[in-house]
């Protein structure tokens, strides 16, 4: 192994240092991108170590909302696990988050007087206020969409809990797709339904498909709207409801939540580095969110997307390899309920101005990859689809533009960063995500891994070439 | 929906009766092809009835091996599902399949003076004979190859349990490279070990990781050679075999299986078609198998291809497609230790000289799909490229040369066939395969609806366009 290392490290900066003279150059890059790539890949594949340090973060810290001593733990162990590999520099960058608290197990049940009573499993949105201990019971009006909602308007509203019900539409082939066209319901819910006088809200859980386990959240309110309690019910739970509402519309729903803020808490961005030999101010960041919705493990949100970023390092590191530009793995806090260690991070980097060149983001569960989302310009865009039939064997063929995701999105505009999201197939993502069943267990190591080489081939191919002006070429 | 699929079925009879006009035929089956196939995805992805036949055939009826009850009632039910279709003919294919039996749960234990007795999991391999009531005691040698076997020699291998533990090479990116790496010492190994005196067979199971159940499958026996018991020992068990070996070579194996071959049985092909309105006699497969080994519940091997199959006709029925060629689903018997359904189905094909355009398996888990393989010239392969646009936007980007299946194996050069191979996500296949743990909760209804349409789109194109000759246009 030492002597593999020494050879690629060897291969590797003759190849940097002929590239001024361009035939040459083109030539030997190109080889020896599409050496270094199949390296990742190898490596990737066959080591158990990026997994291990899942079942830690899941197993041994568990679910780690922002404010959380799970979080305070998942922090140290990320800080430990960089240190320990020996990069450039690990630090901490400062961020104060929100601290909401979920309380007591949440009871849902339905009160039918013609067809008796019903449990039906609900979370508390995350950020929603309780119902007090008592609880709160209410009739409840179902609707589809914010219009029916106006239409209906305070009326029949007034006293009553909002039911938002529209479901995926499953026809999409791509879930956040589906995803997007349903999430309005559970961020917009409360304020919408306040207004004209509701005293609670139930939003269908964001799924594909019938299951008993609620998906839970974040919502918003409005300073000048009255804060009322919200909730997901499982879409089991939603299916029956609207069934018992269509024979009984009449019944009512108790739900009781004991949730609640309370004063925000210091927390940390976890960055880990490798200093760029030729640029070291330009800088490449490969991140996923260490925090995680307060039920189930975290798995594929986003516990998949820290230790990927972390393994970009390692094989970086493990294959000898010096970028010539700065690496940067962020290991990004309360992107699920705030998004302060992504804006954080974005502010410091301006307060410094300090280049990123690029930033990807991994936070679409560690299923197997099926390419990236670019937010570049047309040349730089040009540049990486350069690099397609570099990628395209190892399943990456969805090179596609938009892309990025929440955690970097506050760097856009600063000086031509691109953002580029990692794009796993979708299919059981909303299976699992915000839920008490995304766990180790439903993660595979191989498609996880699957997506850490194609992230290590990607900012190496960034870090070597750049992504402003020059060549776009590189190849096979 | 009348409505819907009333237009649908004169737009595509209209694109039909314009294929003599070259400009106008070709711009109107242009759009129809793309828009059929969004229905094909639209009412895959929003339907259930498909994934409830997984779900009878997986929970209700079971694992299903060749000649088993289960397997007689997976025939009557497959039947009965395709008759309530209304299609244009169900029937069933007779084939005499083997009757092998596993007998009792399995026994495998190590034995060390040194380090005591540790048991590990075993699945006798099917076609075994067993070891009798008991069980049998030896010595092992490891080996990780025949060339290391024959090298060892008569000397001292006689009497022993050879054990061979060559692992998955797991760089391999598609995991089916991986078993093909591998499988020789689970088919192979059991002749190699009795013609040099060995009692008995271990092999390390067909698995990518470490795993606690084991993974059997078929092995074989040569008329001329000693037949030794055979057994799958789980990648845990092996791994601790093989420590325990290093310490201990003295160390004894005992293994007790009462598996045993009982006389062939009457079995069927279970076949259901839509005849074709322009081109009856060019006939097009969709298949998988119905047999499925004797632990779990054969869903991933091969449930999924079985109801994918069945789903390709329900798609054309509910749309409103009247192919022009015939499209027959094929639920083929004894795919897993005869390979018999596939030979019978290829000579009765034979004997009545029926012309198959294309077959196409769907043998490899119903995972999300990334595309196609196929075994098929020159000429027809550039026609099936000239399709691709209109497949990419789902996902199938991987349409490669190399393809087939097991049972639409034997149809191979009869009329220029085309055979196809659905291609699935590998990366969690050999977690599942032939093991207690292919089970119906494995699979994810989206994954494996999207196989199902991808099959549908295929057929389709293959339908209307032929594979011989005439042009390779269709698109967007």
């Amino acid at each position: 192994m030492m002597l593999l290392k020494h050879k690629l490290r060897a291969f590797v900066a003759g190849a940097a240092m002929l590239a001024a003279i361009p035939a040459v150059a083109q030539q030997n890059t190109y080889k020896s991108d599409s050496t270094v790539i199949r390296k990742f890949y190898d490596d990737a594949l066959t080591s158990y170590e990026s997994y291990e340090n899942l079942r830690y973060l899941t197993k041994n810290i568990g679910a780690r909302l922002s404010g959380s001593p799970q979080a305070a733990a998942a922090v140290e162990w990320s800080r430990q696990v960089m240190e320990k590999m020996g990069l450039d520099r690990v630090y901490l960058q400062e961020v104060m988050v929100p601290h909401w608290v979920r309380g007591d197990k949440e009871v849902g049940r339905i009160l039918s007087g013609r067809n008796g009573s019903q449990e039906v499993n609900i979370l508390a949105l995350g950020s929603s206020v309780g119902t007090g201990a008592q609880g709160l019971s209410a009739q409840v009006i179902e609707v589809q969409n914010f219009e029916e909602l106006e239409k209906l308007g305070k009326k029949k509203v007034k006293g009553k809990i909002v039911f938002f019900n529209r479901p995926f539409d499953n026809k999409h082939v791509h879930t956040m797709a589906a995803y997007g066209g349903a999430v309005d319901q559970r961020g917009g819910g409360p304020v919408a339904a306040a207004k004209l006088g509701a005293v609670g809200v139930l939003v269908r859980s964001m799924a594909n498909d019938i299951q008993d386990v609620a998906h839970t959240g974040n919502t918003r309110y409005a300073d000048d709207v009255e804060k009322i309690p919200a909730a997901a019910i499982s879409t089991r739970g939603a299916d029956e409801l609207s069934a018992m509402l269509k024979s009984d519309p009449e019944l009512k729903f108790y739900m009781r939540m004991t949730c609640e803020t309370r004063p925000d808490v210091l927390s940390y961005n976890v960055i880990g580095e490798i200093k760029g030999f030729e640029k070291p101010d330009e800088i490449i960041v490969v991140g996923g969110h260490l925090d995680s919705w307060d039920v189930g493990e975290g798995a594929h949100d986003d516990g998949t997307g820290c230790v990927q970023s972390i393994e970009v390092l390692r094989l970086l590191k493990e294959q000898g390899i010096r970028p010539k530009r700065t690496v940067r793995a962020v290991m990004f806090m309360n992107e699920e309920n705030g998004l302060r260690g992504g804006r954080k991070y974005a502010e410091e980097a301006k307060a410094k101005n300090e280049k990123h060149v690029a930033a990807i983001e991994s936070d679409a569960g560690g299923f197997t990859p099926r390419g990236f989302g670019f937010d570049a310009n047309d040349e730089q865009f040009a540049k990486i689809m350069g690099w397609k039939d570099l990628l395209a064997p190892y399943g990456l063929h969805e090179m596609n533009r938009g892309g990025g995701g929440a955690d970097i999105g506050p760097l856009k505009g600063q000086n031509n960063v691109v953002l580029i999201g990692l794009r796993p197939d979708s299919q059981r993502y909303f299976d699992y995500h915000h839920t008490e069943i995304d766990t180790f267990e439903t993660v595979s190591r191989r498609e996880m891994q699957l997506g850490s080489a194609g992230m290590a081939a990607l900012v190496y191919l960034i870090s070597e070439h750049g992504l402003n002006g020059g060549s776009a070429k590189a190849g096979k």
